[in-house]
């Protein structure tokens, strides 16, 4: 644990990318754009995954597998749905690959060529809807309510580890109803599902609201999102939930027969989150030291790092450690005890601060002496000794406190960057010297929204539900405005 | 459930598609070779999921995440593995779609073609080894002991639902260790787990041994497999662990410093099972009612059906279900209670049969005036009526003796169609009109085996780890031979 990371107030970008990479969560493939998932970073993804399939299945929800596969004409189907993702996919136009006789090398086999290309899934709308339209006859079929955990492929230009690369993990839903209310139920439920999993889980507060027509999810009629501030004031879109009317079940045809005996066309939503909710847990917590995590995502919540100078203190050192860690184990937490010998006491406190272990407890031969153990706490980075006999108490109530003080911690610092901005040159200024939330008015065209983007590169990240009304001009064009939206700099 | 399903014995093939079909399992997709896994199939792989991977964690192992996508030129630079793994795969050549101008048409934008084509991964070894290459400087670094979940593509001519498709999920291990003897135990332990796996799950009994040159890996050393056998007398293999000894090393350049100072090339293994098993389990158990499920990975292991006429009748009967549920429930098991009102009791029982739910609970009126109810198990088909206060000790009592029934089922069925041949006339008409294993001995040599397969396309299945020495002549060449070998069709 030799180098450090670049602060964040020099360079907050390289700081994310520095750690991202010392904190062994992931580290760019030899495949453009693409990343590999470290073990470590893996595991903090499987306890989000863990967690969030859960929540789905607790709202009635059950995975099913669809292709990574899509026919380039699906995507003709829907018309926006096109537009949107056609632009950057992979397309596989082959399916065999030879010895070239002449050089021994091997070359695309150009007898083997498709006959219609194969998109490898940027989203599975198109695939899964034409599979539903063979599920679904009548309303006894309905609602659908299936989840998919999968690999994703859209083609980046500029990638960024976990933030935005060209192939990405996610899950993504897929329902169907006999009903609008019923989707638009469903795309409302998934939102405040999603929120509750920012905020209890990754400790990251966020703000629910509906994306603007020209911010919204390719073939949707309405997006509601999540939106979270980074450190550096920018905000991270964490999750969408999509009200897709009745436009997929029209483009491939999806019919059902009511109740009253009448043929509809099915009611949609789609939803997800991916990997980049790993950037957007990094972003809000972590610090110059390192990773920052929530113990309720932590893969180790505490660790056990033993002071020794000889065997015999190590063995003596090791025999308490052991008792803590099954008695912290049987409370619940995961616990590592760090016994390589290869590495110093300080090394390895350095290198569990860098990856962001909650809490660590230190325990030499003096604790022994004394029947103490030294415990530290990862986002405060505030040490105390305490009798080995409480460290179970100690701990359990640790996690809990850094868990609510890291969200509070991301919450006051939301709040002080927040403002309510109502003259178009401040909005400017901030935008560009001090990135933070702007809640201004806004005249509610496409026009308006481009200009602004067009002059600060600040987008309306959302118009939040619990936005009230209120009589106001618009920030740029002057013109009325009966609400306030969310504008800032984004991820 | 009206429609039944072709019997075993009348055409076994179709009587397992009409299965996975009518079960509910998994449907051909549009694209073809790629299938849709339907959440109740779904639903048994996440639990198949989720006991190997609990296995692989507690073995030591990590989960990682490596790219889909592969650089052509990582397949030529270990020999053996270009032979076995080029010639099926999807290559992405271009990464844009664009619209024709002409025509309007989406088509594949000329200008966006890729410098090198990339393949979508059919395994994996080449581009984790690129990797690990990064990872590895000193004997400090090693083990590597990863996993990653995922999916892989082998362009498959002939495909059949789960057994052999185009797209498939699977799990598959990458460990790097310093000697030769740690790989080799690593490759033996999970062979041995897998078998663990399908013996005590799956309910699956399993041959463990070697594969023969001619059937190893691409690029391994050794193979070890695990090989089950269906109704229809055919062997599957059903996982395999292979010891890549330096190959991939030296492909990749991957040295490590050993703790005498002295720079060495790493020894691997990887091993894997896929959704793959899911065709296992369907094919060893299952009958012409439909699917028979170990409760160890049935999605639902209890499903109770209400008997009932009137409104009246229904709350009764609901009232004394629910008490039952929640027991069960209370107890481990996961419990359906069938509500619908579209469909008969006889329906309903009809659909859990064809589902495979290990037990059946019907209860109605003159249950609630006996205090009974009607239990049946699946894999028997006998019912039983019992107090509804011992339902709790006869279900769980139920849960254990079908699964060991089950699994002594398919272990009677594979011993009667096991046999000892020392004839090359009886081995031929066995392979011809009644196929099972056979145990013959055979001259070592890649000639006989391919000879042999070419008259009767049995294929050696392994040499069994547990085949005693014994003197013998080749059952093709008469030619010496110290142990038997396994011989079987295959699937």
């Amino acid at each position: 644990m030799a180098k450090e990371l670049t602060p964040r107030n020099e360079n907050y970008a390289q700081w994310y990318n520095d750690l991202v990479l010392k904190a062994d969560l992931a580290e760019n493939s030899a495949v453009r754009g693409c990343m590999v998932i470290k073990p470590y970073g893996y595991a903090i993804w499987e306890k989000m995954q863990s967690i969030l399939d859960g929540m789905f299945k607790k709202t009635g929800h059950s995975n099913a597998y669809f292709p990574l596969f899509i026919p380039k004409s699906f995507f003709s189907k829907e018309a926006s749905h096109v537009e949107g993702f056609a632009k950057e996919c992979a397309v596989v136009t082959h399916y065999r690959l030879k010895k070239d006789e002449a050089t021994g090398e091997i070359i695309v086999d150009e007898t083997a060529k498709l006959e219609e290309e194969l998109i490898v899934r940027p989203t599975s709308e198109t695939i899964i809807w034409n599979t539903y339209k063979k599920w679904i006859q009548s309303y006894r079929d309905l609602p659908i309510l299936i989840n998919q955990w999968a690999n994703v492929v859209r083609w980046e230009m500029r990638t960024r580890l976990f933030l935005r690369t060209t192939e990405f993990l996610w899950q993504e839903g897929h329902t169907a109803h006999a009903t609008e209310t019923e989707a638009l139920e469903e795309a409302d439920k998934i939102i405040n599902l999603y929120a509750d999993f920012a905020e209890n889980y990754m400790a990251l507060p966020v703000i629910k609201g509906s994306k603007t027509e020209e911010e919204r999810f390719a073939g949707a009629l309405d997006t509601y999102a999540i939106e979270a501030m980074m450190q550096d004031g920018k905000a991270l879109q964490s999750g969408t939930s999509h009200f897709l009317g009745q436009n997929f079940a029209k483009a491939f045809d999806v019919k059902f027969t009511s109740k009253e005996g009448k043929l509809e066309h099915v009611w949609a939503t789609s939803w997800g989150v991916s990997t980049r909710l790993m950037g957007a847990l990094v972003m809000a917590h972590s610090d110059d030291n390192g990773l920052v995590l929530p113990p309720q995502l932590a893969p180790i919540q505490v660790v056990i790092v033993p002071i020794y100078k000889s065997e015999e203190e190590f063995a003596r050192v090791s025999e308490s450690a052991l008792k803590i860690k099954e008695e912290l184990e049987n409370s619940g937490h995961s616990v590592k005890f760090d016994v390589r010998d290869t590495h110093k006491p300080g090394w390895k406190f350095a290198e569990w601060e860098m990856k962001g272990v909650p809490v660590r407890i230190a325990i030499g031969p003096r604790d022994l002496d004394n029947g103490t153990v030294e415990i530290a706490r990862r986002d405060t980075l505030e040490k105390q000794v305490v009798s080995k006999d409480s460290v179970k108490e100690v701990v359990g109530g640790l996690m809990e406190e850094i868990q609510q003080n890291i969200f509070k911690k991301a919450f006051d610092f939301r709040t002080k960057n927040t403002c309510r901005v109502d003259d178009w040159e401040e909005f400017k200024d901030i935008m560009k010297n001090r990135p933070g939330f702007v809640m201004a008015h806004w005249d509610g065209t496409k026009e308006t929204e481009i200009k602004i983007k067009e002059e600060t590169k600040a987008t309306i990240r959302c118009i939040p539900f619990d936005s009230e009304k209120e009589e106001g001009k618009c920030i740029f064009s002057g013109k009325p405005s009966d609400k306030r939206v969310l504008f800032a700099m984004a991820y």
